[in-house]
């Protein structure tokens, strides 16, 4: 393994193919944060479709594409000069975050964030959440004045919290009146419910506003590779367009907008499961000793605080009972003594919670 | 349409969307240079083994894929320390030539391959083919000795050409001796069916040399978006490699890349239609009148020169016939007396020609 794939395994969840897969077993992956209701039968159903356009070139223009998301996001004030498309939300983030000299990361946040800045010379500011890892808005809208940009996720991995609205604002203005972006990644936005919670309707008043999505969390299909980016600043979009290489969407990522976007029983049946299950997991973690804090959550994953434990000393525990979950101290702000865990359906998040009885009895 | 896509429209065949179903009716494509025999059963036999990795995100190090890649190429000297991959091959094409300041490129050649330098800042020299669209090898040699790295097609798009190895070696000789690189595109290489066409014997010995490929032409797939670059300059894919974004393949290429590259059936089928084709439609294309020169190619697709007549004009008249040409003047060193045509199965092969003549005998 050479460095730069040394350096991606450390900072990602889900690496199953280290971890288990290719040592001949499964495991159950609580690291990972994809929707267990799996694939929509709307896209297996059609995947012939998929098949016979595989035979074609993509449209260079992704035309029907961009047609099937504007249906989806139901505003009249998005058309298709508003959108670009990734080969996954990695290509998104990667290529917007291109666009700056610097950059504000919110933290504890997804790697990539830092990773692609770096990558990128884009100088970096980071400004830390508070203990109940609430953003800390005063210090955002500091360390923005001298920078290009700012990132944050809504919600945010890896401590499922919303950005509060009404804080938040005068950092928007900011942004809208110097002409700075504010970057908001929405690839769990769909998890979180009400659509109040996105920033979406906020584009229409607001050109500051550059937001990313995906099909891979919510809709379950990280392997289809499909991000995007909205945003009214139309200048924006064309730069990061310039940027990228023709066909970087494939036919079957096509094929999962057209019909997953659409298949409302999916969605709400993925609707009820997070309901159910996010009124239940946090609960039951809640009362194992060791986990000194579960921070609410408003998504499919739930940051914890360990007491008198260590992240690691969990993980290998966990993994001994064919459990893989997600050490979080390769988070920046945090340390060994966070760990995340995915939500599953109540069958696993059951053998989750067993299984964590269990070390606390042994302990 | 935006000034880029504009731009990308006027450099590509294939944009069958533009040019007619998005009219409502389909047309018979010769711009696009795909496999007519289409995709392999071999893959669509596996699909559900797709839809299921499609639930997960890929193996970040894509072990079992650079695998079946090592056994498809099947050279003891190949290792995966030495294979890039990427979302299709205008990925590699676009990362290999950023990691260069200065490039010589021999024309006419894909449009991405200068398109991609100048978007990188990429100093440019073109070496232009001889009216026969024989490579001028000292004029490449003397471009080459200002610039650090060359591309040529192997065979070439548009003409078909391959590399003379015997002339091209005081080249390759060249680069090895001053660390400078090769970059051999070739994406159809598989049509040209004898192995002895390709460089990927010639990569035991010298480190100099960066092939691409890809899925798209032989194995009939540009929907799928799969290629990848070769070299035993392990520090070039290396840099490469830290450019890309994580999970860059979706699981259906890595399907692809499963099945298709052991199809013998397919490849053997494959190869006897080109070989039957080649030696047919060439020879169809010299009797009529307006064409001057049939360019001698080792794949499926042909360089015609016309003869007092335009290619906008042949093109126009072709699409009133329901039929798509590849007007060739947008390539560096073409004017509008060229036109490419694609090889298709026989069927649609004499329709090009019943087209082609009934044009003749209209004139």
């Amino acid at each position: 393994m050479d460095k730069q794939n040394e350096k991606i395994n450390s900072v990602h969840g889900g690496d199953i193919y280290s971890d288990g897969i290719f040592k001949g077993y499964e495991l159950l992956d609580f690291s990972s944060n994809i929707n267990p209701i799996g694939i929509s039968n709307s896209f297996k159903e059609n995947i012939l479709e998929g098949i016979k356009n595989a035979e074609l070139y993509p449209d260079i223009h992704y035309r029907e594409l961009k047609a099937n998301l504007i249906h989806y996001l139901n505003k009249a004030y998005i058309t298709k000069e508003n959108i670009v498309l990734g080969n996954g939300a990695a290509e998104i983030i990667d290529l917007v975050i291109s666009c700056f000299k610097s950059i504000t990361i919110a933290v504890p946040s997804f790697a990539e964030y830092e990773i692609d800045a770096k990558k990128w010379g884009c100088e970096v500011k980071f400004s830390t959440r508070s203990d109940t890892m609430e953003l800390v808005y005063d210090d955002i809208l500091n360390k923005f004045k001298t920078t290009d940009a700012v990132i944050i996720g809504n919600p945010n991995n890896p401590d499922g919290s919303l950005i509060d609205k009404e804080k938040f604002m005068p950092i928007i203005k900011y942004a809208e009146e110097t002409g700075k972006t504010i970057i908001i990644d929405e690839a769990f936005i769909e998890f979180a419910y009400s659509g109040a919670n996105s920033y979406i309707s906020e584009l229409k008043e607001y050109k500051c506003i550059f937001i990313i999505r995906a099909l891979t969390k919510f809709f379950g299909m990280p392997g289809i590779r499909f991000g995007y980016g909205i945003s009214k600043d139309n200048a924006l979009i064309s730069e990061i367009i310039r940027k990228q290489n023709p066909w970087n969407i494939n036919c079957f990522a096509e094929l999962a907008v057209k019909y997953v976007l659409r298949d409302e029983g999916y969605i709400n049946k993925s609707r009820e499961w997070i309901k159910e299950e996010i009124n239940y997991l946090p609960k039951a973690l809640e009362k194992i000793s060791f986990i000194q804090k579960v921070y609410p959550t408003n998504c499919n994953f739930i940051l914890c605080k360990l007491k008198n434990f260590n992240g690691s000393r969990l993980y290998n525990l966990c993994l001994e009972k064919g459990i893989v979950i997600r050490k979080a101290s390769n988070f920046r702000g945090l340390d060994d003594n966070f760990v995340r865990f995915a939500i599953k359906d109540r069958d696993k998040n059951n053998k989750l919670v067993e299984a964590l009885k269990d070390i606390e009895e042994a302990l």
